[in-house]
């Protein structure tokens, strides 16, 4: 159930004593091949960390042999001095373990603006290196939570191949915490190029339309990497359905477990002219603090879903929006449709589906409610 | 310091009845002339509310009589028989003080897909139009206010003529409620192309500027009228600083009067290449709410504002970026600069300084925090 599901992984977790709470901080994860194929998306952030300028630089080539990730420190905003970090993080990863440099990622999670303190760190690194096993993916997806308060893992099985991940992150509801990283592996044989492709396409899918603060992380990394052990090359579109799948369950977990939040909300747009505009009325949904808030209080409130509807370009008559609470239609046709008093929103789950009447193309954003508690971890954060 | 400060105007406010709390709703200002030029700003939602649609044919010849506003019902996604609620509102106003129906806008706040108590209204409507004088500004602006806890008046002098001007909101705060509606008033002699003209540029500079928790509402308005009753037509770049000054003067009340809020915050944007650049940089960092979590928190998190920067198209290196608050530039290069310790962010202003050095131009965008009090407010408001 994790990434060292797949043949051919290694992978450890281990406490270096970045984090205040003494948990585990430090984790590992080598690709033992006999492929080294492996493609990666990075934050869109203008402003991105240390590690993300590191990694992006690592995979350029579509090959790498480990990832190194820690909590307790993003180093981001740490200028010249903190990419020489993550570079000797790397370095240290590469004479550990007879690797190549330039083929070890880098990912840090936590506060933004402060350098990591290396000493502590390289000891956790060679503490990993030499403690990898072929049963580490859990002390790995433990060793990578922040304020996550489950570790989340999944796996999908293929034709003589599988799939494993590991992710963290509050689905950015959480601060400099909040960055979102997810390690892939798999042991089919699949070049970087086809990696690539079903990797851009699973995180459109998943990761990209999981929302929960609309605020993009500094370090947002996904990681897959293919090891080529099980000797078997998928046909690339089952691959890229079973990686898209499994991404979605991540995805959901990462929501599942998103700080202070009391709903995890799923707002399907349908009958969208495009899926671009389908995504952008969901994504604005999403982001509206005023429907957020709604949704804690348990108050199907549709004026706040078509405000925010409003907003966007896409294709539609305000005369013609449907909108559902748990299937309940509250506004049909632009106006007052069915009796809010059906709707039952005290169940975590909540569904709010948008007809927009304008084509055939459809979208689900996943989100959270803003409650007090999203507010007291974001407001005592750092200080 | 109010909307019948200058010549040629006169109000009422009084209770009809549509506010559970027995308080003030149904407001009313007549232009008496003798000119009867007039121009509006009206919210970009495409979602607008029937007094929005009503209002803008009314304006559109550059002509009102009188404006109606109404608190308690915001007559937003209501349909055809929503626009006739609108229109039967405009006529009463008009057979009752004989004016012409065309020249009556409408204004209408609270919540959103709730027709509106007619009988009621219009019993409201016809004890404005009987009691509206001279000095009956006050009480128009008291009829106006939703969970505005104070009225928002202000006034400007300039060399024989005046404006004047009320406004309820919230910055957008609240939710349904949060429809800002701002009258203006002035007895200076001016056309309507004049009016238009200073009324956009004023309102980019202003209204447009206070974004308090991004979410646009289905109302916004934002009527100026002129009685021309002073006789003396200003210089129209005199005429439109004064206004630009007066308007600020009101969104900076609204924005210190934004529900739930614990501190003010305004954003200022240095070193821009293009006004635009620092409008939309100072725009997101509003907008994040990992930011306002931090003010709430009393915490100078400059990670969340580089973060914000981050999204945006604006021009800028990341290396290059200061971000000062209240006068302590505790990120300098896009590094760590000097000890956050020493900012105080115990009073209820603060002040954000962001430097791109990427040239000259500026903008300064209002805003407030996240606090438990929000989410509270909206939690909370329809249920």
């Amino acid at each position: 159930m994790t990434v060292t599901s797949p043949q051919g992984f290694v992978a450890a977790g281990v406490t270096a004593g970045l984090k205040a709470s003494g948990r585990s901080d430090v984790a590992l994860i080598v690709n033992q091949g006999p492929s080294m194929a492996a493609a990666a998306v990075f934050t869109s952030n203008r402003v991105h960390a240390a590690p993300v300028k590191w990694s992006r630089q690592a995979v350029a080539d579509g090959q790498l042999q480990a990832v190194i990730l820690n909590s307790g420190g993003a180093n981001a905003c740490t200028g010249p001095g903190g990419f020489t970090d993550s570079a000797t993080t790397a370095a240290r990863v590469a004479d550990r373990l007879g690797l190549i440099t330039d083929n070890v990622a880098v990912c840090s999670t936590g506060l933004i603006g402060v350098r990591l303190p290396m000493d502590l760190l390289l000891a956790g690194v060679d503490e990993a290196c030499a403690t990898a096993h072929a049963d580490g993916g859990d002390a790995a997806a433990a060793a990578i939570m922040t304020t996550d308060t489950v570790p989340k893992q999944a796996v999908v099985q293929g034709e003589g191949w599988s799939i494993g991940g590991i992710a963290k992150g509050a689905g950015m509801l959480a601060p400099g915490l909040a960055t979102m990283l997810v390690v892939l592996t798999t042991d089919a044989a699949l070049d970087a190029a086809a990696l690539e492709a079903a990797l851009r396409e699973a995180t459109r899918l998943s990761f990209d339309r999981a929302d929960s603060d609309g605020c993009m992380s500094t370090n947002d990394t996904v990681i897959l990497m293919a090891s080529g052990a099980s000797s078997v090359t998928p046909e690339i579109a089952d691959f890229t359905t079973a990686l898209t799948g499994l991404c979605q369950d991540l995805a959901r977990q990462l929501i599942a477990d998103a700080e202070g939040a009391s709903h995890e909300i799923a707002i399907e747009v349908t009958g969208a002219a495009t899926e671009a505009d389908a995504e952008e009325v969901g994504r604005e949904i999403a982001r509206s603090n005023l429907f957020k808030c709604a949704i804690f209080g348990g108050d199907p409130n549709w004026g706040r879903v078509l405000s925010a509807i409003g907003v966007t370009r896409a294709a539609f008559d305000p005369d013609e929006l449907d909108v559902s609470f748990n299937g309940v239609m509250v506004c049909r046709g632009g106006q007052i449709g069915d009796d809010r008093a059906l709707v039952d929103l005290s169940g975590r789950h909540v569904q709010v589906t948008v007809d927009l009447h304008a084509g055939s193309e459809t979208a689900t954003i996943l989100t959270n409610d803003l409650t007090y508690d999203y507010v007291k971890e974001n407001a005592e954060y750092s200080s």
